[in-house]
Protein backbone atom coordinates (compact mmCIF):
# COMPACT_ATOMS: atom_id res chain seq x y z
CA UNK A 1 0.00 0.00 0.00
CA UNK A 2 0.79 3.47 -1.18
CA UNK A 3 0.41 6.68 0.56
CA UNK A 4 0.33 9.07 -2.17
CA UNK A 5 0.69 8.05 -6.25
CA UNK A 6 2.56 11.31 -7.99
CA UNK A 7 1.54 10.77 -11.50
CA UNK A 8 3.44 12.64 -13.75
CA UNK A 9 1.40 12.26 -17.44
CA UNK A 10 -2.27 11.60 -17.62
CA UNK A 11 -2.68 9.80 -20.68
CA UNK A 12 -3.88 6.55 -21.08
CA UNK A 13 -0.97 4.52 -19.94
CA UNK A 14 -0.60 7.24 -16.49
CA UNK A 15 -4.26 7.26 -16.14
CA UNK A 16 -4.77 3.51 -16.11
CA UNK A 17 -2.17 3.03 -13.94
CA UNK A 18 -3.90 5.33 -11.54
CA UNK A 19 -7.30 3.63 -11.93
CA UNK A 20 -5.55 0.07 -11.26
CA UNK A 21 -3.72 0.79 -8.48
CA UNK A 22 -7.17 2.56 -6.85
CA UNK A 23 -8.65 -0.55 -8.00
CA UNK A 24 -6.19 -3.16 -6.30
CA UNK A 25 -6.92 -0.61 -3.16
CA UNK A 26 -2.91 -0.35 -3.45
CA UNK A 27 -2.69 3.73 -2.58
CA UNK A 28 -4.47 6.22 -0.65
CA UNK A 29 -4.16 9.27 -2.93
CA UNK A 30 -3.18 10.40 -6.31
CA UNK A 31 -1.88 13.82 -7.10
CA UNK A 32 -1.68 14.06 -10.99
CA UNK A 33 0.39 16.12 -13.46
CA UNK A 34 -0.23 17.24 -16.99
CA UNK A 35 1.15 19.93 -18.71
CA UNK A 36 -2.87 20.17 -20.70
CA UNK A 37 -5.44 21.67 -18.88
CA UNK A 38 -7.96 19.96 -20.00
CA UNK A 39 -6.58 16.56 -19.40
CA UNK A 40 -5.85 17.71 -15.58
CA UNK A 41 -9.89 19.02 -15.43
CA UNK A 42 -10.81 15.37 -17.03
CA UNK A 43 -8.66 13.61 -14.91
CA UNK A 44 -10.25 14.66 -11.83
CA UNK A 45 -14.06 14.66 -13.16
CA UNK A 46 -13.29 11.53 -13.89
CA UNK A 47 -11.26 10.33 -10.31
CA UNK A 48 -7.97 9.50 -12.09
CA UNK A 49 -6.39 11.99 -9.84
CA UNK A 50 -7.69 12.87 -6.25
CA UNK A 51 -5.64 16.67 -6.24
CA UNK A 52 -3.67 18.35 -9.38
CA UNK A 53 -0.49 19.82 -8.92
CA UNK A 54 0.61 23.06 -11.00
CA UNK A 55 4.39 20.99 -11.81
CA UNK A 56 5.70 17.74 -12.00
CA UNK A 57 8.00 18.40 -8.76
CA UNK A 58 4.78 18.71 -6.93
CA UNK A 59 3.29 15.72 -7.89
CA UNK A 60 6.12 14.04 -7.17
CA UNK A 61 7.17 15.78 -3.58
CA UNK A 62 5.84 13.35 -0.97
CA UNK A 63 5.05 10.83 -2.91
CA UNK A 64 6.14 7.37 -1.96
CA UNK A 65 5.80 6.23 -5.69
CA UNK A 66 6.22 8.37 -8.68
CA UNK A 67 5.05 6.87 -12.00
CA UNK A 68 5.93 8.90 -15.16
CA UNK A 69 4.40 8.10 -18.34
CA UNK A 70 5.29 10.19 -21.20
CA UNK A 71 6.68 10.02 -24.35
CA UNK A 72 9.75 8.52 -24.34
CA UNK A 73 11.68 11.17 -25.03
CA UNK A 74 10.90 13.68 -22.24
CA UNK A 75 11.73 11.34 -19.48
CA UNK A 76 14.84 13.27 -19.39
CA UNK A 77 13.09 16.45 -18.66
CA UNK A 78 10.73 15.20 -16.50
CA UNK A 79 13.23 13.14 -14.00
CA UNK A 80 15.33 16.26 -14.03
CA UNK A 81 12.05 18.54 -12.98
CA UNK A 82 11.72 15.86 -9.81
CA UNK A 83 15.18 14.41 -9.12
CA UNK A 84 15.34 17.30 -6.06
CA UNK A 85 12.28 16.81 -4.19
CA UNK A 86 12.10 12.51 -4.19
CA UNK A 87 12.48 11.44 -0.83
CA UNK A 88 15.79 8.59 -1.05
CA UNK A 89 12.91 5.41 -0.76
CA UNK A 90 10.39 6.39 -3.29
CA UNK A 91 9.72 4.32 -5.78
CA UNK A 92 10.16 5.81 -9.12
CA UNK A 93 8.75 3.79 -12.91
CA UNK A 94 7.86 4.82 -16.57
CA UNK A 95 6.37 3.17 -18.82
CA UNK A 96 8.00 3.29 -21.96
CA UNK A 97 8.28 0.85 -24.75
CA UNK A 98 12.18 1.93 -25.04
CA UNK A 99 14.18 1.77 -22.50
CA UNK A 100 18.22 2.34 -23.42
CA UNK A 101 17.50 5.72 -24.10
CA UNK A 102 14.86 6.04 -20.93
CA UNK A 103 18.21 4.56 -18.58
CA UNK A 104 20.65 6.39 -20.26
CA UNK A 105 18.16 9.73 -19.21
CA UNK A 106 17.60 8.21 -15.77
CA UNK A 107 21.22 8.29 -15.47
CA UNK A 108 21.95 12.14 -16.56
CA UNK A 109 18.48 13.58 -14.61
CA UNK A 110 18.53 11.27 -11.14
CA UNK A 111 22.22 12.04 -9.91
CA UNK A 112 21.79 9.75 -6.30
CA UNK A 113 18.30 9.75 -6.97
CA UNK A 114 18.74 6.86 -9.72
CA UNK A 115 18.40 4.12 -6.66
CA UNK A 116 14.66 5.04 -6.44
CA UNK A 117 14.45 4.18 -10.11
CA UNK A 118 13.05 1.15 -11.92
CA UNK A 119 12.81 1.49 -15.69
CA UNK A 120 9.24 -0.91 -16.51
CA UNK A 121 7.60 -1.54 -19.89
CA UNK A 122 4.21 -2.74 -19.11
CA UNK A 123 3.45 -4.47 -22.97
CA UNK A 124 -0.52 -3.21 -23.22
CA UNK A 125 -1.87 -0.71 -24.65
CA UNK A 126 -4.75 0.96 -26.51
CA UNK A 127 -5.34 1.85 -30.16
CA UNK A 128 -6.52 5.23 -28.41
CA UNK A 129 -4.65 7.91 -26.75
CA UNK A 130 -5.88 10.38 -23.84
CA UNK A 131 -7.22 10.12 -19.59
CA UNK A 132 -10.88 9.54 -22.05
CA UNK A 133 -9.81 6.32 -22.42
CA UNK A 134 -8.11 5.11 -19.16
CA UNK A 135 -9.12 2.04 -18.12
CA UNK A 136 -8.20 -0.07 -14.64
CA UNK A 137 -7.96 -3.22 -16.75
CA UNK A 138 -5.79 -2.18 -19.28
CA UNK A 139 -2.29 -3.89 -17.63
CA UNK A 140 -4.75 -6.97 -16.43
CA UNK A 141 -2.73 -9.71 -17.34
CA UNK A 142 0.13 -8.35 -19.28
CA UNK A 143 3.76 -8.94 -19.04
CA UNK A 144 5.55 -6.32 -17.71
CA UNK A 145 9.14 -5.75 -18.59
CA UNK A 146 11.21 -4.47 -15.93
CA UNK A 147 15.37 -3.41 -16.97
CA UNK A 148 16.87 -2.56 -13.48
CA UNK A 149 20.67 -1.17 -13.88
CA UNK A 150 23.48 -1.95 -10.87
CA UNK A 151 22.48 0.96 -9.45
CA UNK A 152 18.50 0.33 -9.50
CA UNK A 153 17.75 -0.40 -5.34
CA UNK A 154 17.02 -3.91 -4.31
CA UNK A 155 14.10 -2.48 -2.08
CA UNK A 156 12.74 -0.27 -4.73
CA UNK A 157 13.21 -3.39 -7.32
CA UNK A 158 11.56 -5.92 -5.06
CA UNK A 159 8.42 -2.90 -4.91
CA UNK A 160 8.22 -2.65 -8.27
CA UNK A 161 8.04 -6.18 -8.63
CA UNK A 162 5.38 -6.73 -6.08
CA UNK A 163 3.34 -4.35 -7.35
CA UNK A 164 2.66 -5.13 -11.11
CA UNK A 165 2.04 -8.53 -9.84
CA UNK A 166 -0.81 -7.22 -7.48
CA UNK A 167 -2.35 -5.70 -10.51
CA UNK A 168 -2.06 -9.01 -12.01
CA UNK A 169 1.13 -8.88 -14.31
CA UNK A 170 3.52 -11.28 -15.23
CA UNK A 171 6.68 -9.86 -14.41
CA UNK A 172 9.99 -10.16 -16.30
CA UNK A 173 14.07 -8.88 -15.91
CA UNK A 174 15.77 -7.73 -18.78
CA UNK A 175 18.57 -5.67 -19.80
CA UNK A 176 17.25 -2.78 -21.44
CA UNK A 177 19.37 -3.64 -24.60
CA UNK A 178 18.23 -7.17 -24.71
CA UNK A 179 14.29 -5.68 -24.19
CA UNK A 180 14.77 -2.82 -26.95
CA UNK A 181 16.32 -5.44 -29.48
CA UNK A 182 13.15 -7.96 -28.32
CA UNK A 183 10.49 -4.73 -29.15
CA UNK A 184 12.11 -4.26 -32.28
CA UNK A 185 11.40 -6.84 -33.58
CA UNK A 186 7.71 -7.39 -32.25
CA UNK A 187 6.79 -4.28 -31.46
CA UNK A 188 8.37 -1.87 -33.51
CA UNK A 189 8.51 -3.15 -36.73
CA UNK A 190 4.75 -4.52 -36.82
CA UNK A 191 3.66 -0.46 -35.60
CA UNK A 192 6.09 0.64 -38.52
CA UNK A 193 4.37 -1.62 -41.13
CA UNK A 194 1.16 -0.46 -40.25
CA UNK A 195 1.93 2.85 -40.57
CA UNK A 196 3.30 2.53 -44.07
CA UNK A 197 0.74 0.34 -45.05
CA UNK A 198 -2.19 2.65 -44.28
CA UNK A 199 -0.07 5.16 -46.14
CA UNK A 200 0.76 3.07 -49.16
CA UNK A 201 -3.13 2.34 -49.68
CA UNK A 202 -4.48 6.22 -48.75
CA UNK A 203 -1.69 7.59 -51.26
CA UNK A 204 -3.72 5.79 -54.08
CA UNK A 205 -6.16 7.80 -56.05
CA UNK A 206 -8.75 4.86 -55.47
CA UNK A 207 -7.76 4.56 -51.47
CA UNK A 208 -10.75 5.59 -50.12
CA UNK A 209 -12.64 2.70 -52.48
CA UNK A 210 -10.36 0.39 -50.99
CA UNK A 211 -10.75 1.04 -48.07
CA UNK A 212 -14.54 0.10 -48.37
CA UNK A 213 -14.40 -3.27 -48.86
CA UNK A 214 -11.51 -4.33 -46.08
CA UNK A 215 -12.92 -6.72 -43.73
CA UNK A 216 -11.85 -8.10 -40.43
CA UNK A 217 -8.25 -9.26 -41.58
CA UNK A 218 -7.44 -5.65 -42.57
CA UNK A 219 -9.05 -4.36 -39.01
CA UNK A 220 -6.66 -6.47 -36.98
CA UNK A 221 -3.99 -6.24 -38.96
CA UNK A 222 -3.75 -1.90 -38.53
CA UNK A 223 -5.16 -1.45 -35.29
CA UNK A 224 -1.65 -0.43 -34.35
CA UNK A 225 -1.60 2.01 -37.25
CA UNK A 226 -4.32 4.04 -34.87
CA UNK A 227 -1.56 4.68 -32.16
CA UNK A 228 -0.81 7.55 -30.79
CA UNK A 229 2.09 9.80 -33.49
CA UNK A 230 4.05 11.16 -30.84
CA UNK A 231 4.33 8.40 -28.51
CA UNK A 232 5.53 6.04 -31.67
CA UNK A 233 7.97 9.45 -33.16
CA UNK A 234 9.52 9.05 -30.02
CA UNK A 235 9.90 4.96 -29.77
CA UNK A 236 10.62 4.45 -33.33
CA UNK A 237 14.07 7.27 -32.85
CA UNK A 238 15.11 6.33 -29.35
CA UNK A 239 15.32 2.67 -30.27
CA UNK A 240 16.46 3.29 -34.33
CA UNK A 241 19.43 1.87 -34.91
CA UNK A 242 17.37 -1.80 -33.61
CA UNK A 243 14.60 -0.68 -35.84
CA UNK A 244 16.86 0.32 -38.73
CA UNK A 245 18.07 -3.20 -37.83
CA UNK A 246 14.32 -5.30 -38.20
CA UNK A 247 13.30 -3.09 -41.20
CA UNK A 248 16.10 -4.57 -43.03
CA UNK A 249 15.42 -8.46 -42.29
CA UNK A 250 11.98 -7.84 -43.24
CA UNK A 251 12.95 -6.37 -46.29
CA UNK A 252 14.89 -9.53 -46.72
CA UNK A 253 11.76 -11.47 -45.86
CA UNK A 254 9.92 -9.72 -48.31
CA UNK A 255 12.49 -10.03 -51.09
CA UNK A 256 11.96 -13.69 -50.65
CA UNK A 257 8.25 -13.88 -50.60
CA UNK A 258 7.73 -11.45 -53.87
CA UNK A 259 10.59 -13.37 -55.63
CA UNK A 260 8.49 -16.46 -55.29
CA UNK A 261 5.37 -15.21 -56.44
CA UNK A 262 6.48 -13.22 -59.19
CA UNK A 263 8.37 -16.45 -60.70
CA UNK A 264 5.05 -18.37 -59.99
CA UNK A 265 6.43 -20.39 -57.40
CA UNK A 266 3.84 -22.16 -56.27
CA UNK A 267 5.36 -24.45 -53.93
CA UNK A 268 7.75 -21.66 -52.53
CA UNK A 269 4.95 -19.54 -52.12
CA UNK A 270 3.03 -22.07 -50.30
CA UNK A 271 6.44 -23.13 -48.14
CA UNK A 272 6.85 -19.85 -47.02
CA UNK A 273 3.25 -19.29 -45.94
CA UNK A 274 3.45 -22.05 -44.04
CA UNK A 275 6.10 -21.43 -42.18
CA UNK A 276 4.74 -18.24 -41.28
CA UNK A 277 1.80 -19.90 -40.39
CA UNK A 278 3.23 -22.52 -37.96
CA UNK A 279 5.41 -20.06 -36.10
CA UNK A 280 1.83 -17.84 -35.90
CA UNK A 281 0.05 -20.93 -35.12
CA UNK A 282 2.87 -22.12 -32.08
CA UNK A 283 2.86 -18.54 -30.53
CA UNK A 284 0.53 -17.25 -28.31
CA UNK A 285 0.13 -13.80 -26.19
CA UNK A 286 2.56 -14.44 -22.48
CA UNK A 287 3.54 -17.85 -23.46
CA UNK A 288 7.64 -17.96 -21.99
CA UNK A 289 10.26 -18.25 -25.07
CA UNK A 290 10.21 -22.23 -26.81
CA UNK A 291 13.26 -24.03 -27.41
CA UNK A 292 13.75 -25.41 -30.91
CA UNK B 1 -35.86 -21.60 -50.26
CA UNK B 2 -33.83 -23.97 -51.39
CA UNK B 3 -34.05 -27.82 -52.17
CA UNK B 4 -30.77 -29.04 -51.87
CA UNK B 5 -27.31 -27.32 -51.40
CA UNK B 6 -24.32 -29.08 -53.34
CA UNK B 7 -21.46 -28.51 -51.26
CA UNK B 8 -18.19 -28.86 -53.64
CA UNK B 9 -15.60 -28.27 -50.37
CA UNK B 10 -16.10 -28.64 -46.93
CA UNK B 11 -13.44 -26.83 -45.14
CA UNK B 12 -14.16 -23.24 -43.01
CA UNK B 13 -15.97 -21.35 -45.52
CA UNK B 14 -18.19 -24.21 -47.12
CA UNK B 15 -18.35 -25.75 -43.62
CA UNK B 16 -20.02 -22.08 -41.97
CA UNK B 17 -21.82 -21.40 -45.40
CA UNK B 18 -23.65 -24.80 -44.94
CA UNK B 19 -24.38 -24.26 -41.16
CA UNK B 20 -25.42 -20.93 -41.60
CA UNK B 21 -27.86 -21.75 -44.33
CA UNK B 22 -29.73 -24.17 -42.31
CA UNK B 23 -29.68 -22.09 -39.48
CA UNK B 24 -31.68 -19.70 -41.58
CA UNK B 25 -33.65 -22.19 -42.92
CA UNK B 26 -32.93 -21.55 -46.23
CA UNK B 27 -32.05 -25.09 -47.71
CA UNK B 28 -33.50 -28.54 -46.90
CA UNK B 29 -31.05 -30.68 -47.49
CA UNK B 30 -27.48 -30.52 -47.64
CA UNK B 31 -25.07 -33.08 -50.26
CA UNK B 32 -21.19 -32.38 -50.06
CA UNK B 33 -17.74 -33.81 -51.56
CA UNK B 34 -14.33 -32.84 -50.04
CA UNK B 35 -11.51 -35.08 -51.57
CA UNK B 36 -10.66 -35.91 -47.75
CA UNK B 37 -12.51 -38.87 -46.43
CA UNK B 38 -11.47 -37.38 -43.13
CA UNK B 39 -13.26 -34.57 -43.72
CA UNK B 40 -16.07 -35.77 -45.33
CA UNK B 41 -16.33 -37.89 -42.25
CA UNK B 42 -16.13 -35.10 -40.39
CA UNK B 43 -19.30 -32.61 -42.06
CA UNK B 44 -21.19 -35.11 -41.69
CA UNK B 45 -20.37 -36.38 -38.12
CA UNK B 46 -21.17 -32.02 -37.44
CA UNK B 47 -23.94 -31.97 -39.31
CA UNK B 48 -22.57 -29.80 -41.61
CA UNK B 49 -23.91 -32.15 -44.90
CA UNK B 50 -26.82 -34.66 -44.47
CA UNK B 51 -24.96 -36.90 -47.01
CA UNK B 52 -21.70 -37.11 -48.78
CA UNK B 53 -21.37 -36.97 -52.05
CA UNK B 54 -18.46 -39.56 -53.75
CA UNK B 55 -17.77 -36.69 -56.28
CA UNK B 56 -18.36 -33.15 -57.33
CA UNK B 57 -20.86 -34.41 -60.18
CA UNK B 58 -22.42 -36.27 -57.71
CA UNK B 59 -23.34 -33.03 -55.08
CA UNK B 60 -24.26 -31.05 -57.62
CA UNK B 61 -26.22 -33.32 -59.25
CA UNK B 62 -30.28 -32.60 -58.59
CA UNK B 63 -28.76 -29.65 -56.56
CA UNK B 64 -30.76 -26.09 -56.73
CA UNK B 65 -27.55 -24.67 -55.30
CA UNK B 66 -23.98 -25.43 -55.70
CA UNK B 67 -21.34 -24.12 -53.79
CA UNK B 68 -18.14 -24.25 -54.67
CA UNK B 69 -15.54 -23.54 -51.70
CA UNK B 70 -11.91 -24.96 -52.93
CA UNK B 71 -8.87 -23.00 -52.93
CA UNK B 72 -8.60 -20.70 -56.20
CA UNK B 73 -6.72 -22.56 -58.35
CA UNK B 74 -9.09 -25.70 -57.94
CA UNK B 75 -11.69 -23.73 -59.28
CA UNK B 76 -11.13 -24.66 -62.99
CA UNK B 77 -11.71 -28.46 -62.45
CA UNK B 78 -14.08 -28.49 -60.21
CA UNK B 79 -16.43 -26.24 -62.34
CA UNK B 80 -15.32 -28.64 -65.11
CA UNK B 81 -16.31 -32.06 -63.02
CA UNK B 82 -19.71 -30.51 -62.30
CA UNK B 83 -20.41 -28.40 -65.78
CA UNK B 84 -22.67 -31.57 -67.20
CA UNK B 85 -24.73 -32.04 -64.43
CA UNK B 86 -26.10 -28.50 -63.75
CA UNK B 87 -29.80 -27.40 -64.21
CA UNK B 88 -30.37 -24.69 -66.22
CA UNK B 89 -31.70 -23.17 -63.31
CA UNK B 90 -29.45 -23.73 -60.94
CA UNK B 91 -27.63 -20.56 -58.76
CA UNK B 92 -23.59 -22.20 -58.27
CA UNK B 93 -21.56 -19.54 -56.40
CA UNK B 94 -17.81 -19.66 -55.42
CA UNK B 95 -16.06 -17.97 -52.28
CA UNK B 96 -12.88 -17.51 -53.72
CA UNK B 97 -10.52 -14.44 -52.44
CA UNK B 98 -9.98 -13.28 -56.20
CA UNK B 99 -12.11 -13.06 -58.63
CA UNK B 100 -11.01 -12.38 -62.53
CA UNK B 101 -9.19 -16.05 -62.44
CA UNK B 102 -12.51 -17.44 -61.24
CA UNK B 103 -14.39 -15.59 -63.86
CA UNK B 104 -11.84 -17.13 -66.66
CA UNK B 105 -12.08 -21.10 -65.11
CA UNK B 106 -15.94 -20.19 -65.37
CA UNK B 107 -16.05 -19.16 -68.62
CA UNK B 108 -13.75 -21.60 -69.68
CA UNK B 109 -15.63 -24.59 -67.36
CA UNK B 110 -18.95 -24.64 -67.78
CA UNK B 111 -19.97 -23.59 -71.20
CA UNK B 112 -23.67 -22.66 -71.45
CA UNK B 113 -23.73 -23.23 -67.48
CA UNK B 114 -22.41 -19.80 -67.07
CA UNK B 115 -25.64 -18.22 -66.79
CA UNK B 116 -25.67 -20.26 -63.16
CA UNK B 117 -22.69 -18.87 -61.88
CA UNK B 118 -22.28 -15.98 -59.65
CA UNK B 119 -18.79 -15.13 -58.59
CA UNK B 120 -19.11 -14.64 -55.03
CA UNK B 121 -16.22 -13.15 -52.30
CA UNK B 122 -17.83 -13.25 -48.70
CA UNK B 123 -15.38 -11.00 -46.78
CA UNK B 124 -14.96 -12.99 -44.14
CA UNK B 125 -12.83 -15.72 -42.51
CA UNK B 126 -10.75 -17.05 -39.22
CA UNK B 127 -7.18 -17.69 -39.10
CA UNK B 128 -7.91 -21.67 -38.45
CA UNK B 129 -9.10 -23.77 -41.71
CA UNK B 130 -10.91 -26.90 -41.72
CA UNK B 131 -14.45 -28.58 -41.12
CA UNK B 132 -13.72 -28.45 -37.70
CA UNK B 133 -13.56 -25.00 -37.11
CA UNK B 134 -17.19 -23.69 -39.51
CA UNK B 135 -19.22 -21.79 -37.55
CA UNK B 136 -23.05 -20.40 -38.59
CA UNK B 137 -22.20 -17.09 -37.54
CA UNK B 138 -18.74 -16.97 -39.82
CA UNK B 139 -20.79 -14.75 -42.96
CA UNK B 140 -22.84 -13.01 -40.07
CA UNK B 141 -22.43 -8.81 -40.85
CA UNK B 142 -19.66 -9.46 -43.44
CA UNK B 143 -19.79 -7.65 -46.79
CA UNK B 144 -20.20 -9.75 -49.58
CA UNK B 145 -18.54 -8.74 -53.04
CA UNK B 146 -20.56 -10.07 -56.33
CA UNK B 147 -18.90 -10.02 -59.52
CA UNK B 148 -21.41 -10.63 -61.95
CA UNK B 149 -20.62 -10.68 -66.10
CA UNK B 150 -22.66 -9.78 -68.86
CA UNK B 151 -23.35 -13.76 -69.24
CA UNK B 152 -24.88 -13.87 -65.79
CA UNK B 153 -28.20 -15.04 -65.51
CA UNK B 154 -30.40 -12.31 -64.14
CA UNK B 155 -32.46 -14.91 -61.84
CA UNK B 156 -29.01 -16.23 -60.41
CA UNK B 157 -27.87 -12.78 -59.78
CA UNK B 158 -31.10 -11.83 -58.07
CA UNK B 159 -31.24 -14.96 -55.78
CA UNK B 160 -27.57 -14.54 -54.92
CA UNK B 161 -28.52 -11.09 -53.64
CA UNK B 162 -31.20 -12.57 -51.52
CA UNK B 163 -29.59 -15.29 -50.40
CA UNK B 164 -26.46 -13.20 -48.79
CA UNK B 165 -28.76 -10.66 -47.28
CA UNK B 166 -30.95 -13.06 -45.25
CA UNK B 167 -27.40 -14.30 -43.79
CA UNK B 168 -27.04 -10.82 -42.53
CA UNK B 169 -24.87 -9.58 -45.06
CA UNK B 170 -23.99 -6.24 -46.94
CA UNK B 171 -23.76 -7.01 -51.02
CA UNK B 172 -22.19 -5.34 -53.08
CA UNK B 173 -21.31 -5.72 -57.38
CA UNK B 174 -18.10 -5.14 -58.91
CA UNK B 175 -16.41 -5.97 -61.64
CA UNK B 176 -13.73 -8.97 -61.35
CA UNK B 177 -10.87 -6.41 -61.95
CA UNK B 178 -12.10 -3.86 -59.18
CA UNK B 179 -12.21 -6.18 -56.82
CA UNK B 180 -8.97 -7.82 -57.32
CA UNK B 181 -7.59 -4.31 -57.19
CA UNK B 182 -8.95 -3.42 -53.92
CA UNK B 183 -8.33 -6.74 -51.98
CA UNK B 184 -4.60 -7.27 -53.24
CA UNK B 185 -4.61 -3.70 -51.25
CA UNK B 186 -6.65 -3.97 -48.51
CA UNK B 187 -6.28 -8.01 -47.87
CA UNK B 188 -3.70 -9.84 -49.87
CA UNK B 189 -1.01 -7.50 -49.06
CA UNK B 190 -1.55 -7.60 -45.31
CA UNK B 191 -1.22 -11.14 -45.22
CA UNK B 192 1.56 -11.26 -47.24
CA UNK B 193 3.18 -8.10 -44.77
CA UNK B 194 2.73 -10.64 -41.61
CA UNK B 195 3.79 -14.23 -43.36
CA UNK B 196 6.83 -12.16 -44.26
CA UNK B 197 7.05 -10.59 -40.51
CA UNK B 198 6.69 -13.90 -39.11
CA UNK B 199 9.16 -15.32 -41.30
CA UNK B 200 11.90 -12.21 -40.55
CA UNK B 201 11.12 -12.74 -37.01
CA UNK B 202 11.55 -16.60 -36.84
CA UNK B 203 14.64 -16.56 -39.19
CA UNK B 204 16.80 -14.72 -36.10
CA UNK B 205 18.65 -16.50 -33.36
CA UNK B 206 17.36 -14.66 -31.04
CA UNK B 207 13.61 -14.95 -32.44
CA UNK B 208 11.82 -17.13 -29.92
CA UNK B 209 12.74 -15.00 -27.21
CA UNK B 210 12.21 -12.22 -29.14
CA UNK B 211 8.53 -14.05 -29.70
CA UNK B 212 7.82 -14.65 -25.77
CA UNK B 213 7.74 -10.82 -25.43
CA UNK B 214 5.26 -9.62 -27.82
CA UNK B 215 2.01 -8.22 -26.72
CA UNK B 216 -1.81 -7.83 -28.04
CA UNK B 217 -0.28 -5.38 -30.92
CA UNK B 218 1.57 -8.11 -32.29
CA UNK B 219 -1.44 -10.84 -31.65
CA UNK B 220 -3.96 -8.63 -33.66
CA UNK B 221 -1.08 -7.89 -36.29
CA UNK B 222 -0.12 -11.20 -37.13
CA UNK B 223 -3.41 -13.07 -36.73
CA UNK B 224 -3.93 -13.11 -40.33
CA UNK B 225 -0.24 -14.78 -40.84
CA UNK B 226 -2.10 -17.71 -39.33
CA UNK B 227 -4.39 -18.37 -42.51
CA UNK B 228 -4.11 -21.40 -44.83
CA UNK B 229 -0.95 -22.22 -46.52
CA UNK B 230 -2.37 -23.75 -50.03
CA UNK B 231 -5.77 -21.02 -49.74
CA UNK B 232 -3.23 -18.20 -49.69
CA UNK B 233 -0.76 -19.35 -52.40
CA UNK B 234 -3.11 -19.42 -54.94
CA UNK B 235 -4.65 -16.02 -53.77
CA UNK B 236 -1.53 -14.22 -54.08
CA UNK B 237 -0.32 -16.31 -57.32
CA UNK B 238 -3.75 -15.65 -58.71
CA UNK B 239 -3.93 -11.74 -58.46
CA UNK B 240 -0.17 -11.86 -59.01
CA UNK B 241 0.34 -8.85 -60.95
CA UNK B 242 -2.18 -6.18 -58.44
CA UNK B 243 -0.06 -7.52 -55.32
CA UNK B 244 2.99 -7.10 -56.79
CA UNK B 245 2.07 -3.74 -57.73
CA UNK B 246 0.96 -3.26 -53.93
CA UNK B 247 4.74 -4.58 -52.84
CA UNK B 248 5.86 -1.54 -54.71
CA UNK B 249 3.69 0.75 -53.31
CA UNK B 250 4.41 -0.39 -49.93
CA UNK B 251 8.12 -0.56 -50.68
CA UNK B 252 8.48 3.38 -51.84
CA UNK B 253 5.83 4.30 -48.55
CA UNK B 254 8.18 1.97 -46.15
CA UNK B 255 11.42 3.91 -47.58
CA UNK B 256 9.87 7.38 -46.60
CA UNK B 257 9.34 6.78 -43.10
CA UNK B 258 12.69 4.18 -43.31
CA UNK B 259 14.43 7.30 -44.61
CA UNK B 260 12.55 9.55 -41.70
CA UNK B 261 13.93 7.82 -39.06
CA UNK B 262 17.36 7.20 -40.48
CA UNK B 263 17.79 11.22 -40.44
CA UNK B 264 16.60 11.40 -37.16
CA UNK B 265 13.90 13.52 -38.50
CA UNK B 266 11.41 14.16 -35.65
CA UNK B 267 8.74 16.56 -37.63
CA UNK B 268 8.43 13.81 -40.62
CA UNK B 269 8.34 10.58 -38.35
CA UNK B 270 5.53 12.11 -36.72
CA UNK B 271 3.68 13.42 -39.60
CA UNK B 272 4.05 10.31 -41.28
CA UNK B 273 2.55 8.64 -38.84
CA UNK B 274 -0.36 11.01 -37.56
CA UNK B 275 -1.25 10.40 -41.66
CA UNK B 276 -1.50 6.70 -41.14
CA UNK B 277 -3.30 7.11 -37.57
CA UNK B 278 -5.57 9.94 -38.76
CA UNK B 279 -6.23 7.10 -41.77
CA UNK B 280 -6.97 4.32 -39.65
CA UNK B 281 -8.93 6.32 -36.90
CA UNK B 282 -11.42 7.55 -39.91
CA UNK B 283 -11.97 3.57 -41.00
CA UNK B 284 -14.73 1.43 -39.34
CA UNK B 285 -15.16 -2.20 -40.51
CA UNK B 286 -18.16 -2.08 -43.16
CA UNK B 287 -18.43 1.61 -44.01
CA UNK B 288 -19.96 2.94 -47.48
CA UNK B 289 -16.83 4.93 -49.08
CA UNK B 290 -15.51 8.25 -47.91
CA UNK B 291 -15.46 11.03 -49.94
CA UNK B 292 -12.29 13.38 -49.69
Amino acid sequence: MFEQLGLVGCGLMGGSFALALKRAGLVRDVVGFSPSASTRDRALAMGVVDAVAATAADAARGSDLVLVAVPVAATQTTLTAIAGVLSATALVMDVGSTKTDVVAAAERALGQAISCFVPAHPIAGKEVAGVAHADPALYTHCQVILTPTAATGATQLAQADALWRALGCRVRHMSAPAHDAALAAVSHLPHLLAFAMMNAIAAQPEGADFLSVAGPGFRDFTRIAASDPAVWRDVLLANAAKVLSQIARFRTSLDVLEHAISHGDAAGVESLIRQASDARASWSLGAPPTTK
